[in-house]
C-alpha cells in the first residue's frame, strides 16, 4: 500500500520543457532570455569568498530587499524574497488556500497552477478567455460567485503573449474578495511605451499579490531567484510562518542584488527582444505562420494551413533538427506552437527550418 | 478579515536562532562548522562561467546526484537533491500526511517538524525522551497505537546530541506502519569508530528516508543544500509531483558536487571539531558545566549549580558579550544552554566569559 496522501497518488506533476544537456540544441522551448546576465553580476560573482558559506544567508535577504524596494519605491516589508517564482506560487497557496477551498485561472494558462492545486488537494476551475484572449466582463464578480479563493493570472499572459491593463486587473482587485495573483514573469519585456505597471496597486489592494521573477528578464533562470510585492499584511505570514527560513542561498542574494542594481544592461537586452518578436512576428507571417501580438519573450504561433501541415508535426520536425520549441496538447492550443524569441542566430535557424517544412 | 488559512492564523512560525550581521559576535547559536568549505568548492565557484545561468538548472542536480549515488553506493534513483534539507522535512509532510493524519516526534526535538505539521494542520504527537535522552521500548507499536502518519527522528538527536544505533532505527522501522524520517543533519560528526550507518538500511525498509544536508559537515549551510535517501518508490513522488521543478540552482549543485567529490577535506574538520568537542566538555566540567554526550558538532549543557545563576541568565550574559549560545524556554531544557563547538578561539572566548560568570 503507498503511503502516499491520496490526492498525491493520483495527481500528475508538473510537465516542465526538456531542458536538454547538449550543447548543440537551440533552446526555444522554455522563453529563457538568449544574453547572458550583466557584466555586474560576473563582478558579483568573482568577489564571493567561500569562506563565508559556512554561516546560514541573511534569512530574508535583507539587502536584496533593501535594493529591490528602492527600484519600485516601496517598503522593504512590502517584498518576499523566493526560491524562484514558483516557490511564490506554491507559498500563496499553502498560506491562504484551505483544502476544501478553489483555486482557479485562465483557460489556457500557466500550467504549474493545477499542480499546485492538486497539492494542496484544492477545487480548481478554469475562466475560458475569448478567442481574442480576453477576460470575460466582471471577472471579479463571477470568481465570487464561483466561491474563488485564489484567483492566478500571468500578466502578460501565457501562453498566448496578451497583456492586461493594469485597469482590468484594478477592476478584479476591487470586485474580487478572495486573493488576486498576479504572475508577472514576463512584465520585463512589455513595451515601455504603454507605461504598464501594476505596482502601486498593492497599497490599494490588500487582497494583490505581484510575483516576480529573475529568471526571465535578467537572464538569471539558473539561480532561482524570484519575489513577491504585497501590502505588509499578505507579505507578513508567507515570511514568517509557511516559508522555509532560508529560502534563499548566500550567492544568489548577491548576485541577484547586483542584477537588479544594473538594471539597465537587463533593459537592453529587453529591448534587443523585443525588436527581435517583431522581425519575427513579420518573418513568421511571411511563411503562413500568424502569431498574437505578444508583450513577452515569447509568440504563440498559429498555423495557418493546419491542412498540410499540423503544429505537432511541425514541433516534432523541429525537435529533430535540434531546435526545440513547446507544444501543448490541450484546447485552444492545438494548432499553435510556442516559441521563444532567441537571439538572432537562433530565430534564423528557425525560420529557415520553418521555410524548409512548410510548403505552401 | 484575513484571508489567511485558519491554522496558518493561528500557528506560530519557526523560532531560528539569531543571525547577527556584524563580525564582531561569536556564533555558538545555529550549529554552523567553524571552518570554510573545501579549496575544491573554491575552485569550482571560481570557475563558474555566469553566462550559463540564463538556462534553467538540471531540474534534478543529475550530476550531484551521481557523486552522491557513488558516495553512498546506491542508485541516482534513491536520491533527491532539495533547497537545504528544511526543503526535504516540508516535501515528507505535502507529500505524505494528510490534514487529518498525525505528525510525530520526540520531546524534545528539532522544533521545525511542529511549525511544517502545523503548516499542514496535521495532528502533532510528542513522545518523552527519557532522562538519558532514550526512546521508550517498542516505539514502532506505541507510534501505530497513535496512529502516527510520519515520525521524525533526528539522529544524532538535536539538542541533546544522543546517538540512537542504526540496530534501534530497524526496529523501529519493522514495526512502524508510518513513514520513519531520519535527520541525520549531524550524522557527520559521529565518532568513525562507532561504526554507525543507516543508509543500507533503505534498501530493507520501503517506509525509511534518510535525511542529508551540506550545511554542517560540508561548511555550506550559506549555499541551502540538502538531499533524500530512501528507495525508489518514496522518492519518486517527492521528485516528480511535490518538488518545486527547478529547487535548486546551477550554482549550488557545483559546489555541493565539488564538496562532495573532496569528502577528505570535510572530514578533517569533522576530526578537529570532535576533539574540540572533548576539550571543551572538559573544560565546562571543571567550572561546574556538565554536557550531555555529544556525537554532534554541538553541546547540551546543564548548569549544575542553579541557584546562583541559572542557565537562562548565562545565555543573556553572554550575549552581552557578544557570544551567542541557544537557550530553549521548554521542559527539560530550561536549565540548559546549547553550544556549537566553535573554532578553537572562538571556545577559548566562551569559556573565559563562563569562568567569569560563574562563581561556584
Amino acid at each position: 500500500m503507498s503511503l502516499q496522501r491520496p490526492n498525491i497518488l493520483k495527481m500528475q506533476g508538473y510537465n516542465f520543457g526538456e531542458q536538454p544537456i547538449s550543447d548543440a540544441v537551440i533552446k526555444l522551448n522554455t522563453n529563457e532570455n538568449p544574453y547572458p546576465p550583466s557584466p555586474q553580476v560576473a563582478e558579483a560573482l568573482a568577489n564571493i569568498q567561500t569562506s563565508v558559506l559556512n554561516r546560514y544567508p541573511s534569512p530574508m535577504a535583507t539587502k536584496f530587499r533593501e535594493t529591490a524596494a528602492r527600484l519600485h519605491n516601496i517598503h522593504i516589508d512590502n517584498i518576499i524574497p523566493t526560491n524562484g517564482g514558483d516557490e511564490l506560487l506554491r507559498l500563496i497557496i499553502t498560506t491562504y488556500v484551505d483544502p476544501a477551498e478553489t483555486v482557479a485561472t485562465t483557460a489556457p494558462s500557466y500550467s504549474l497552477y493545477p499542480v499546485l492545486a492538486a497539492t494542496q488537494n484544492c477545487n480548481f476551475v478554469e475562466i475560458a478567455l475569448s478567442k481574442s484572449w480576453n477576460l470575460p466582463e466582471d471577472l471579479g464578480t463571477l470568481l465570487n460567485e464561483k466561491k474563488v479563493k485564489a484567483f492566478f493570472l500571468i500578466n502578460p499572459h501565457a501562453p498566448t503573449g496578451h497583456l492586461f491593463s493594469s485597469e482590468q486587473i484594478e477592476k478584479i482587485a476591487s470586485k474580487f474578495q478572495g486573493l488576486l495573483v498576479i504572475d508577472e514573469a514576463y512584465v520585463d519585456f512589455v513595451d515601455p511605451n504603454r507605461q504598464h505597471n501594476c505596482v502601486p496597486l498593492i497599497h490599494r489592494h490588500d487582497n494583490l499579490i505581484i510575483l516576480r521573477t529573475l529568471s526571465k528578464g535578467y537572464s538569471l533562470a539558473g539561480l532561482r531567484f524570484g519575489y513577491g510585492l504585497a501590502c505588509k499584511d499578505l507579505i507578513g505570514p508567507l515570511a514568517t510562518k509557511t516559508r522555509d527560513s532560508y529560502n534563499t542561498d548566500s550567492i544568489a542574494q548577491v548576485l541577484a542584488t547586483a542584477a537588479l542594481q544594473s538594471k539597465a544592461y537587463s533593459e537592453e537586452t529587453w529591448r534587443k527582444i523585443r525588436q527581435s518578436r517583431e522581425v519575427l512576428t513579420l518573418a513568421l507571417q511571411k511563411i503562413g505562420i500568424s502569431c498574437s501580438p505578444s508583450e513577452t519573450n515569447f509568440l504563440l504561433c498559429t498555423i495557418d494551413h493546419p491542412i498540410q501541415i499540423n503544429a505537432k508535426t511541425i514541433y516534432e520536425k523541429l525537435r529533430k533538427e535540434n531546435v526545440y520549441v513547446r507544444y501543448f496538447d490541450e484546447p485552444l492550443l492545438q494548432d499553435k506552437i510556442r516559441v521563444t524569441v532567441g537571439s538572432d542566430h537562433e530565430n534564423k535557424r528557425l525560420l529557415s527550418l520553418l521555410r524548409a517544412t512548410i510548403k505552401f
